[in-house]
């Protein structure tokens, strides 16, 4: 069986774990990876595959199957999507929820117009925490969910963090309250609000003479990422945030409960955790899985642009035809 | 928006949480409940559907979208299923896992020839435990599953009890083991064996004068059911076994850990549970929404058999259009 031949579209901690999981697979083989910074003229590898610089893309519109980009939702993504749909069948984990839709709409059009398909969005949340949000909505219609994240670092909130005056370096750790989680396990309404779901932790190395009481306060007052928590501040060295706070674990949990029956007498729970050794490996992992999907709809005429709730889940596994009845 | 036009084939408990399912949703309505007990003629309608004679079937095949088979697995659905499959969309919970092939080549093949879509195995287990252990094992393909039952009543080992010589009535109660489900969060081995993972306690009302030791011995050691596992045998009254074993509370746990990154270095888990203060209603939902499914996948064209994991999770819910960009 030919293997689907992958590209990788950024160089960073996402995309070595989309390379880590294709070399577990034998149906996935990564081809080359585009980077900003290492020039093929240099001849770099990494485990074997070539690295190229993202201007010489278009030398490989017939040599790859799928096409995984893997820059950031900030400022990467919604340009790079849409641009390489037209020419790739392409995965992404977009992540701006509030967005999402005018860079479907972007995807699905450049898709369209190249006769490829695109699957976006597909990290774990949104991604696959929005596959199970969907079929614990479907099974239990009436009811309500809850989502928490962490304990880890939240990338979006240290780099706010980091955007302060007299902020050298910092590291945002979103923390789910137990009570919470208690509470969520029989709920029938979620009426928490997000201090009482989540509180903050931030581990910031200041400048030196920078005015510490003047960064906490900005902080824990900075509008749509802290003012609607209780968040603590603690001042470390540059060396020590480097050393005690790089691991990548991360985590979260879906819960819904909802009411079956006559007069809905009868309660319903489903619950759905991660705990994730490396975020970025398993979104690397996912990513994988979604690439293999979209070489395989695209196979089958299934152009345009998808997310995690269209795809089947028969579509992710690599020996998909060993499964008699497809059940596992 | 027309709604989508169920029959129920069967009328049980599982018939019972299909019905109240789609009086829940404002797509799905029930027209015909086909019984082997109750005929049209005596006007018997449970709220406010009728009831016929399930071999009146065959005047109803213009009326409805799809059949929701709900006998049972051993001795109703190897042929109801494929039987109703050229007439009709249909979907069921046929659970003998050992039999799937056999039930998906027959329904497949019967689906084909009446240009029906039929969507087989779709319970909790098979079914729902089954696309979850897919999406696992699609993102962790290096690792090990467990999958727990219980604590809850199995009709299966019940009705084996009460075919033992002296037995009038039994229930009997899956129940997993604490340390195995401990061992199972973290465990990169699945080297559990049966009896380390679930016991088996079996509340029997005995026949006057019966052989109680008798009893005991052959249920313990009843081959395929109890043999692999340590089973508690408790006497009690037909009238307590009734009042206290008749709940249908249910649950279960999907647990899968694998490794990713150079040298399997990070340990990732997942782990779903499920709580079910109604087994039979949980699974008449999750047939609702696959019933859902398979009126939309035969409008598409999409014909044959499927399980759980050829359905997109979009398929399943009620307002599919409304997701922007389908993700929530």
């Amino acid at each position: 069986m030919e293997k689907i031949k992958l590209g990788l579209y950024g160089y960073g901690n996402v995309s070595r774990g989309v390379l880590f999981a294709a070399q577990r697979t034998s149906d996935l083989t990564v081809k080359a990876i585009f980077s900003k910074r290492a020039p093929s003229e240099t001849g770099a590898y990494e485990s074997g595959v070539p690295i190229y610089k993202k201007t010489e893309l278009e030398d490989f519109e017939k040599e790859l199957d799928v096409l995984v980009m893997c820059g950031g939702s900030f400022k990467d993504l919604p340009f790079e999507t849409p641009f390489a749909a037209r020419h790739f069948n392409i995965v992404d984990s977009f992540d701006t929820h509030k967005k999402i839709g005018e860079h479907f709409y972007n995807t699905d059009k450049a898709a369209r117009e190249g006769k490829k398909t695109a699957i976006i969005s597909v990290g774990w949340d949104p991604g696959i925490f929005s596959v199970f949000r969907a079929y614990f909505k479907a099974f239990l219609p009436e009811g309500c969910d809850f989502t928490f994240w962490g304990r880890g670092i939240s990338e979006g909130h240290s780099e706010a963090v980091r955007r302060v005056d007299g902020v050298l370096d910092a590291r945002q750790y979103t923390v789910p309250k137990n009570e919470a989680l208690e509470y969520a396990k029989s709920a029938l309404k979620n009426d928490l609000l997000p201090r009482q779901m989540h509180k903050r932790e931030c581990y910031i190395a200041a400048k030196e003479g920078a005015d510490k009481e003047k960064i906490e306060k900005t902080v824990v007052n900075m509008k749509n990422y802290f003012d609607e928590y209780d968040t603590k501040v603690y001042y470390i060295s540059e060396e020590e945030l480097k050393r005690e706070h790089s691991a990548l674990f991360h985590g979260g949990t879906v819960i819904r409960n909802g009411t079956t029956g006559k007069n809905g007498c009868h309660i319903q729970s489903a619950n759905l955790s991660l705990s994730l050794g490396s975020n970025p490996e398993f979104t690397g992992s996912v990513l994988a899985a979604y690439a293999r999907a979209a070489a395989r709809l695209n196979k089958k005429g299934e152009i345009g642009c998808k997310t995690a709730l269209d795809v089947a889940p028969l579509l992710l596994l690599e020996n998909a035809d060993a499964f008699c009845g497809n059940i596992i």
